[in-house]
């Protein structure tokens, strides 16, 4: 079967993130209020050929520590895109 | 109330991919097969304080689109954080 997975890879408590921390001073000058905690990461969509919906989380994890983020800065946290997103 | 919002912003369709292309041609030299049409983009966890969580997921989704994206090439979508990541 094939499973949509979504990858999302941010950054780990303690590492600096000056893009974030940029787009936050930013908000109040063009009228956002009320946020806080900006933290910039990544996302990957793909596509999974796997046998049900545990193999293809852990086929996609192992890829996204192996491949798609840098372990010692940064955690990958893989997850089924939902059918209707918010 | 403060709500845990995640923007995702990803390519829009049509739009070259470089980046998940050259992902998706090393997934085979690195033991991965099974694993197609890799998209790469964005994504950012921002604290939102909002009424209720349409009223944040209103803030995120405006926010996205006047700072974190560009929406001519690039497509924003807000939705709340799981509790439970998984």
């Amino acid at each position: 079967m094939n499973f949509l997975v979504v990858v999302e890879v941010t950054l780990r408590r303690g590492i600096a993130d000056p893009e974030g921390a940029t787009i936050e001073r930013a908000l109040p000058a063009l009228g956002f209020s009320g946020v806080s905690n900006v933290q910039a990461g990544k996302s990957f969509r793909m596509n999974v050929e796997a046998e049900n919906e545990d193999a293809a989380l852990d086929k996609a994890t192992a890829l996204a520590e192996r491949l798609l983020s840098n372990p010692v800065i940064e955690d990958a946290v893989a997850r089924l895109a939902e059918v209707h997103a918010t």
